[in-house]
């Protein structure tokens, strides 16, 4: 047991099992942390899974040798270099990720933000065993052409019951770069339709021609418009609009298409209202120019309400609704990305709830804790003028639809919303006190009012990363120097507790 | 009764039940097609599938009245004017596939060529039953951060059990056109790091400044060379190597990249020896040509084995060998797409198997059959030279890997690749004698000693799919006038009959 003794800051805990190992007891090893919320649970907390294990369980340095062979071994046909810690997800349990060695880690990373409502959840776990999912699996359609007679319920009762008010149509996808490369498209169609004066205006024989040769008009020389530090994804058309790192980018072919600046907020807001102010009106200013003077006009806006990837940079609902109301002005369309903020976790179902826009965006695109992916529109016209335009084999994946409808009834049943939301200002308080006691590192905190989506920069970001699984806990960082917490939408009072001892000893140590 | 009359060339079929109807007998009724299998089948010749109905069941035109209904319904959320055939998967089984009106049709065209083993298959069945797919579904991980721990046993058992020869690693994907964009990625990063000097150069401050803005040398001026009518996806990038139909990339921006005659065959081959053989020199001086003096150097070629969204236009061993040898001279990539054609249609696992080439491809890329999707690779460079370059989110979907594995054990069980290069041969055989009594209704055959991967040219194409349905046939177009065969890979001759019988029905009618 010496080598177990190897990771810092643990003590013994009581002989006690993890939820899924059976009968035979084992000695195991746990922070601090866990000690206290092991009590804190058991002293009339109401989890929302009771098997949940009571706290973070470190048995060893991570990777420990278990993971070291394991993942010498994937290496030889999987690259790895990129790999955060291997998983064991059949010991995994509600916001805990549990690892080869036995370590159990809470985790508020949870696959870069798409685990919604819990490792194992046990209404996930119904509803993929219903006939009706085994049959999305084995027998999976080409959408576009042989739908199941059931799809439209499928989206009724799944997808479309959370759709962005006044966007009740959807286009379903994948992923995030392909949600969003659909969207593009839809918009770059939407804008040739109406210069051309309608979708009954039949393409020109010069369109059709030169569509053919990669060459304007057919291919037309128009453009997406994005913000720096943004993220849509890593195809070719998503990852031009992305800005947030050269890793990302380097040696990839892009398309020329504008990048505005964003409005990169000083914190605290309170103290920097008149610069934050500027900040935003240039931005507005900059995303006017652009629009109307670049080379390869903008027909759409593409913007995350919060730069996620690109470090955690937030803007106001000002700026948002200046946005909007410039895009109509110019006649751009206004995609807005939540493939990360949606789904719950800022304390609405989408984000931009956060914004009371006159008008709703143009097209929301969502994937991550949907599990499934796609692009939300209202206006029928966004319907491209003719079948199989946008079109492919699969159009994404019945089964990952039907698992977006259980994630939202669990999400019903369980109020996690609100939950969200309340936790988040709960945590939100937590870390505020932390910087309060250590400014030099918890720096920049933001997120308040936005559920648990908060982050903050730290001077030594990646050993805090490192820090923080030997004390129980994962994390992501997003940017140059953000922590970025990312929890679950089951993540409750005190989880966070946990949370937050965990990032005091990362402080303090 | 009356309506179910309208459907023509029907006639009653004694009391009959198709497998999934319970204990009520109903009076069916089936085409002369139906009847006739019945009879072969009942007469000895093994199925895989006893429970697969003895022949099509068409009771009403396509669409009937509840699929009428449920389409009007599903339009008001999702665009169904590109849709073929509403289905009801729950009915439908092995190569059978059933509509809400109680039609019943031998399909092959197969999701656009994407079911292998049949609907409702029982070994997949099984397979979407363990707790490994079950935890797959409900705890996706991010693959690249946190891979499982059995995610080397799943690559192994799986994907990689049927690696091309010499391609012995995989970057997992999810679908065609992802696994074609990130194949693309890899190709230009190869190229730059060669450049360079190796993967040990670093990136210069100019490559890492410029690539943030779009421009060169960040993101380089280069290209992928395809061919014209090739169809590679829709995304931005493989739509800019597709060149098939207009309908695809109107409206859409595109690169500038270049695009090489491929060699249009004439048929019968044996009657245009040196005419073809003529067109196929062209087309690799045409290839050749490019990739010395395009403005955008081509980095990489890709290639179908056989074009198949453009019309089924195929190639000779000697012109892959050919573009193989070329490719290496000029240091260039060869990227074989094996969307379509890969997972044993041809009568051979990969189709580029035919080619026996000296040295293997650089990727392969797949997806459709596979269920899952993704690139093979074998030279270790085409791992980029640092973490995060080749990285998303997802990085593909374990359950659809867990599914392609199972589907690979059950190609083995029942040796499908065999089954499918006798059927094919017969079927080939069949069309080929069907041809000769109709030469104006059978143009251009091809195919032959490429399993089912048949397709011959109709002068009234679009009517002919449409016919077919009357007679209990669901099949496919490609490019402007192909009829394609793309059957499942439990075709068996029994239903080859039945097709045939089908196509002479047209034919006649």
């Amino acid at each position: 047991m010496a080598s177990l003794r190897s990771a810092a800051r643990l003590r013994p805990l009581a002989t006690r099992l993890t939820p899924q190992t059976s009968g035979r007891p084992r000695r195991l090893y746990a922070t601090a942390a866990a000690v206290k919320t092991a009590t804190s649970t058991s002293s009339g907390k109401q989890a929302f899974f009771p098997g949940e294990p009571a706290g973070p369980i470190v048995k060893t340095a991570i990777p420990g040798p278990e993971s070291r062979k394991a993942i010498e071994d994937l290496h030889k046909v999987f690259d790895t270099r990129s790999l955060n810690m291997l998983a064991n997800y059949s010991q995994s349990f509600g916001n805990y990720i549990a690892d080869p060695d036995g370590n159990v880690l809470l985790d508020v990373y949870a696959q870069i933000a798409s685990i919604p409502v819990g490792y194992n959840n046990p209404t996930l776990l119904d509803a993929s065993a219903t006939k009706q999912m085994v049959s999305a699996i084995i027998n999976r359609p080409a959408l576009g052409n042989f739908p199941s007679h059931d799809w439209a319920s499928v989206l009724r009762t799944g997808i479309l019951k959370v759709a962005p008010k006044g966007l009740g149509q959807v286009f379903t996808a994948m992923a995030g770069s392909d949600a969003n490369e659909t969207a593009y498209k839809a918009a770059f169609m939407y804008h040739r339709q109406q210069e051309r004066g309608g979708a009954h205006v039949e393409f020109s024989e010069e369109d059709i021609a030169s569509s053919m040769l990669n060459q304007a008009p057919g291919a037309p020389q128009l453009s997406i418009l994005s913000f720096k530090t943004a993220f849509h994804g890593r195809l070719f058309g998503s990852l031009s609009t992305t800005r947030s790192k050269p890793i990302h980018k380097l040696d990839i072919p892009a398309f020329d298409w504008p990048q505005a600046t964003f409005p990169l907020l000083k914190y605290p807001l309170e103290d920097h209202v008149e610069e934050n102010k500027k900040a935003e009106a240039d931005s507005l200013a900059d995303v006017e120019r652009l629009i109307t003077t670049h080379h390869l006009p903008p027909c759409a806006v593409v913007i995350e309400p919060i730069q996620s990837e690109g470090g955690d940079n937030h803007a106001s609902p000002a700026f948002f609704q200046g946005l909007r109301t410039l895009t109509k002005k110019h006649n751009v369309l206004m995609i807005v990305d939540e493939v990360q903020t949606g789904v719950g976790a800022t304390g609405k179902f989408w984000a931009h709830d956060h914004w009371n826009l006159d008008t709703p965006p143009d097209m929301v695109t969502f994937s991550k804790k949907a599990q499934t992916a796609g692009y939300y529109f209202g206006n029928p016209d966004l319907r491209p003028n003719k079948p199989y335009r946008q079109f492919n084999t699969w159009m994404g994946d019945p089964a990952r639809a039907l698992l977006f409808r259980a994630i939202i009834e669990e999400i019903e049943r369980l109020d996690l919303i609100t939950n969200t939301a309340k936790v988040g200002d709960y945590l939100y308080a937590g870390i505020e006190s932390l910087a309060k006691q250590y400014p030099g590192e918890f720096m920049n905190l933001r997120g308040k009012g936005q559920g648990t989506f908060i982050a903050f920069d730290s001077p030594r970001r990646d050993q805090f990363l490192k820090k923080a699984k030997s004390v129980g806990v994962n994390i992501g960082g997003s940017g140059e120097r953000a922590v970025r917490l990312r929890p679950m939408l089951i993540f409750q009072q005190h989880h966070a507790d946990i949370l937050l001892e965990a990032m005091e000893k990362i402080a303090n140590s």
